[in-house]
């Protein structure tokens, strides 16, 4: 039995916290959080305190908060002789040098309060300052998903900017998408299922392959009359800076 | 029985093709192209030409070919009785003039050679010069798509420059990732679940909630220090566009 203490309530805490207690060999010992509330989420089949000098001994203390509380959190942890690791993707894993045995537990996918996320398909990846503490997050990592990757914190950052393309950009791309079809009376469904194809594409042809549109044909006048189109300051400089890009890419 | 006649052989043609054939009451009389290898991937099924003066009557002609062949195809069909239309989401249906009855028949989709498209989901933007022959065209389009629309021409224009943020754009997002991760010796399989994640959370959060990342919190530090690990300008740009855009949306 694997015991795991969980630091933080939110969005990431709350789904390994769903997924940890439903796994075989894995025991949540405790939930650590400021918000006496937030706390009250997880329910009453968990022990919980809002007090971090009362952490309970565990294996591994997963530190599930933001970015700039992960240092002043681990403090707490200093005297543990159980494993201490964040979840963070951008913040390297030295944050937790006053632990003597630290390392990283980063679950590269969006998370929100709305949605329960599947585990099995998450990316784990992986860091442990001993060749010993990246086994043991490997075989906690593969008790709940398929995909475990180890990956260093200077990898792990270009990761994260990736993903903060992937997810962030594109989803910025979508409100963009519905404020268009919103200007003129549309719904939003009516883009959703290209939207959906879009992304399931590249299961099947590399994104280079999958580029169509005016950029990628060269057709510099459509470009320039959607530019014309545009009413909002901020949509044309994302459509030139993309324009741009993809026309050199195409060239 | 509804007959129709294809003028063109890329990817909407073909798929248009696939589904009208396997369509109750509908018939693709002649498919006409200016290639006979293009037409020779059709098979035997259906009659061919790529003489543009002997194209068979039908009740519906329909252009699918790139933007700016369309007035010249039309030229063709002139004396027709029947009804032409072509199928691009950026020109206006008047380019159709000369031809009596004319209207718009969108697919708004991304088509590609490699992948067949299940069309009861592609939403179909529809105009026509007449009351008539555009219940005609909602006719032909329920009998594929569970996804009708109204659309007039400078609506039209709008949804097409939406899809190219949805779709050129997300696909280039994509492609950026890659690149990313690539460099990194890392699959880009890694960003693969939280692609799907990110296009299937807008089916149950609007975009501007789904919305996370250093930009949605005001993080200038994190911006900062990711702008400092691209060494692509173009991807810069695209970066500080977004991180500018996302950045005046939530504060």
């Amino acid at each position: 039995m694997l015991r795991i203490g969980i630091i933080g309530t939110g969005n990431v805490a709350r789904q390994l916290f769903g997924v940890f207690r439903n796994t075989e060999d894995l025991a949540v010992v405790q939930i650590a959080g400021r918000s006496g509330t937030a706390l009250k989420c997880f329910g009453d089949s968990v022990t919980t305190t809002t007090d971090f000098t009362k952490i309970t001994d565990a294996d591994i203390y997963m530190i599930a908060v933001s970015d700039d509380a992960i240092a002043t959190i681990s403090q707490f942890l200093r005297d543990k002789s159980g494993l201490v690791v964040h979840t963070s993707g951008s913040v390297a894993m030295d944050v937790l040098d006053g632990c003597k045995r630290h390392g990283v537990f980063y679950p590269l996918q969006t998370f929100s309060k709305e949605r329960e996320i599947d585990m099995q398909h998450v990316p784990f990846c992986l860091e442990a300052n001993s060749h010993s503490d990246l086994e043991l997050l490997k075989t906690l990592a593969l008790k709940i998903s398929d995909a475990v990757y180890a990956v260093d914190s200077e990898t792990r950052k270009t990761l994260h900017l990736a993903a903060v393309f992937v997810n962030n950009f594109t989803n910025h791309l979508y409100y963009i998408g519905q404020q268009l079809c919103e200007k003129e009376g549309l719904p939003f469904e009516i883009l959703k299922p290209l939207i959906k194809e879009t992304a399931e594409k590249i299961n099947h042809l590399a994104p280079k392959d999958a580029q169509t549109g005016p950029a990628r044909r060269g057709d510099v006048e459509t470009i320039k009359k959607q530019l014309k189109q545009l009413d909002d300051s901020r949509h044309s400089e994302i459509y030139r800076a993309f324009s741009s890009a993809i026309t050199e890419l195409s060239g």
